[in-house]
């Protein structure tokens, strides 16, 4: 009897919860034992082929990708076939474990036999796996990426060029933002510059060397890894702090919108400048600005070519806070430090909860805040936490 | 002939609505004369049963429940079965005349034959049915609640404890929302604490004397009745004032953020605290928040601990209006009684209005303001208030 | 064979498009060789009738509306039929070349024959499109229109009401709306008022000489196509400025809150009031004030009856700069001619931008924002631009 489309979507999302966990006992109850897979045959370490039973699927695939790789794989769509089985659309995201950054696309077919799961082939764009594995020695070149005390540390570094974002730029941040999403000892991310400006946005130095014919294209292709470093900073689960100094222009304002704490120099200048070069803009302000600043505001940005300083970034909900400007960099550590000291799981579950208040009603919300609580209060660091609180004592929290 | 989902959920819809509005003839047109109902056995008043025909399921079921029950059948989602039927769930909300508040899941099965209702099997949830009936002499515990000249009072009333949210201010929280919702006499509601504080949050004595195993499932628990009352205040059709002074913490917030005017004693203190304590909120604080204060000082109370004092609450926006000390209570029974004898249909559907207006597009909310405008202009009170303009007098609103 | 819904949508898209470039060559490469098209009967210039294969088609239909109207149908929803036609519901919007606005309904059912269009039969509301030619010398009775220097001027004109808003002012603006987003040549708006206010908001001498069983009717019909003026003002891609004087009140404010620069002289009040009159508001000031002024501050208008001066409504982000008195109108022609000489597609691009942000999450609008550059680089402004920069000169925008 065919399976419907609800029961083949829980048995679906159940094994890329448990694949994600690791849970093999769990995964072991979701598949038929006649189970075969298939997959890629691009994959490296020879993990293409055909694998029958679910026993040898485990030994033979899943856990051979896992001692290579730290990945996950995200479903995005469900389709349900006419035959009956399942088409599962998503991205594999992760790190190899020797390498860079994977984020690969992929379709899995399932197919169902008496309300288990019999059948995957697997087709994943496959050379992004071997990339991830050259992404081993990688080399930054405008970016300089340490991690020191659970706290990583993001500095653009093109000072001479005002850090001005170009494809290094923009390909180096989805790099690092992705060593920062996967690496599970991190406790909180710090992002500055070096030189005498944080970022004056896309490299108009580039721009201008661009056949016109070509800007269109080039554009594109800058501003989709950059977009995807934004995302990923956005999306990770421990706090954020961007520390700015200069000027922040353009695009480049968006890896200070994704911060949890945003702290600014004196006499730092905050502009747009996009419709100064007949553009139309980047780096999420168009999503950030109204939520931000407000709408009214955000238009000034656009519209009104307003640029902003120190103070009045403050006052309008840019910033957090405005530092002495000798004092940004020790200002900015010790903030970073604090908050890596701080209940991780937490502030993990706030970042998701605010990113994600402005599309949910009220009534949801509600329902992911009891959620995530429950999940926090399951750890460690609350009882940790209320027990301080009893003794009149500091707590300290293990991030957990 | 089968009938089709389309037809078949707008002669459901079309009967939730005469039943609300208690609409026999309307209800008679809607159902088939070989009507069948069957309901669930375990209801009060030997309620569960079945019913041959219309008239049986009106006089002896229907009126039966109205007799006994101010209760609405709220239909959430609906299902076409392959056979036809439509499934419907949803809740019953409302209270026993002579009891508590009434919250029940319910699924309706509904038959169709010749393009009317001809079947309905009703499964409900009728514990709480009967839980609704035994809250008729249910004591408050820790909150005083009264009406009078069509205002309701909600007092919290744990002064020793600084009214920290526990269980029974949870439940009992509940227990008012529901009574608000469902008295259909009420023009206003006040909502304020006795004591030295409107309340501090949470309950950390509770938390302190909970297992740390069972922190999580404690959390749940209190929190689960505390977001259902902030989402039945949030809805009622009526304005909602609150009046807080000593300290306003936590998910205590919420009662504050749910009101149409907030008001503030100077010396006030305002703070979310929930990181100090290892936890990520409640409350509704991540929906609230950014649209109460932007994102950017939203984050301060989380990652930040930012406490704020009246005048700062007042600028950003967290509150409506600071009043000295010693006048907050008559301040706040002023604008109440003034919101009580205002245009009430009016009020209602402005509340839902800003309610709904974050995630709606604009071109969805200028429709619902024109619907709203109908069905408010359809009322007496905006004729009286034209006369009373072109006379240059007061209007007397009836509320309708 | 038949076609799959996918395909069949996607065939469909892109006739709507090409039909809205013009494109003969690829609407001639989507149609199939025996195409038939069948048009509703009572359409104007005898343009009802059906026509037999592609070229008929183009000629002696398309054309020929092309001739008379500049009009888009733009679809709505699309439905597969059991038969494998495609039902497409929408609107047809635009004006008549010698008339006035259009803004019919249409339903189309699409044929497929091996992976073609082979049929479309279309049900328009015909009666509209023969309004649309009557309004061919149609007097604006409310308002005065001009367009000079590529600015078009909307000129609210009943000084004696106080520009109250009237079925005539609701109909007339909703006629220069359509003309403003039909009018390929126009750079920019500027919105403005005769007499000693801008507007008062609804006109209560018409809600007084109403009797009060139709007031509900009259404000509906009242609200309808004012509100469809505030939603293609909304949807232009081009700047609007509003410039205020002396009031602005009720529904009115939607015509400041859909500017992208909002001009207010010294003096001028702004207020909600619609409560004072019972009713629960229009306008789209349900969707704006609260991404204006934010939920605690939008309360105010309703609830409080708050009234604001020019330099309190700058603080709150109702409007963005404050102009003295006298030079309103200057500084008003000023912001607007400058617009109309910027880059006129990167502007059409961020009011759809910051239009939908409300709605979208993070990735999404990341997404948008990197479709919306490629489209505005793939122009001529931005290398211009560029160029300029480079050059430290002034760059003369063509608006393309």
């Amino acid at each position: 009897m065919a399976i419907d489309r609800h029961d083949a979507e829980k048995l679906a999302t159940e094994l890329y919860a448990a694949l994600a966990r690791g849970d093999r006992e769990r995964i072991g109850a979701l598949l038929h034992p006649e189970f075969q897979g298939r997959t890629t045959e691009g994959l490296p370490f020879d993990l293409g082929g055909t694998y029958g039973g679910p026993d040898r699927m485990w030994h033979e695939f899943w856990r051979q990708v896992g001692k290579n790789f730290v990945a996950r794989a995200e479903p995005a769509e469900f389709a349900m076939l006419d035959d009956g089985r399942l088409l599962v659309s998503g991205r594999y995201t992760g790190t190899a474990r020797r390498g860079g950054a994977l984020d690969a696309e992929f379709v899995h077919v399932l197919s169902f036999t008496d309300g288990r799961i019999s059948g995957l082939v697997q087709l994943t764009d496959s050379a992004r796996w071997r990339q991830a594995l050259d992404g081993a020695g990688r080399e930054l070149s405008a970016i300089e990426y340490a991690v020191e005390d659970n706290v990583a540390s993001i500095r653009l570094n093109r000072p001479d060029a005002r850090n001005a974002i170009n494809q290094a730029v923009g390909d180096d941040l989805y790099e690092v933002a992705q060593r920062c999403a996967t690496d599970t000892e991190l406790r909180a991310v710090l992002i500055t510059g070096n030189g005498p400006a944080f970022t004056v946005g896309g490299d108009i130095a580039v721009f201008a060397d661009t056949d016109p014919a070509a800007l269109s294209a080039t554009l594109r292709r800058m501003t989709t890894p950059y977009h995807e470093a934004i995302r990923v900073l956005t999306e990770l689960s421990v706090p954020v702090v961007a520390a700015v100094h200069g000027s922040v222009a353009g695009g480049g304002l968006g890896l200070l919108h994704c911060a949890d704490v945003a702290l600014a120099a004196e006499g730092t200048k905050f502009a747009a400048g996009f419709t100064t070069l007949g553009l139309s803009g980047d780096g999420g302000n168009s999503w950030f600005l109204p939520r931000l600043v407000g709408l009214r505001r955000a238009q000034q940005f656009y519209f009104g070519r307003r640029v902003l300083d120190a103070a009045e970034a403050l006052e309008w909900g840019l910033v957090t806070e405005v530092v002495p400007s000798g004092q940004l960099r020790d200002r900015a550590r010790e903030v970073a430090l604090s908050l890596a000291s701080g209940p991780t799981r937490a502030y993990g579950e706030i970042r998701k909860l605010l990113r994600d208040s402005f599309t949910t009603t009220l009534p949801e919300q509600l329902a992911k805040e009891t959620e995530a609580l429950g999940r926090v209060a399951a750890g460690a660091d609350p009882a940790t936490a209320v027990r301080a609180f009893m003794d009149k004592s500091e707590p300290t929290f293990e991030g957990r």
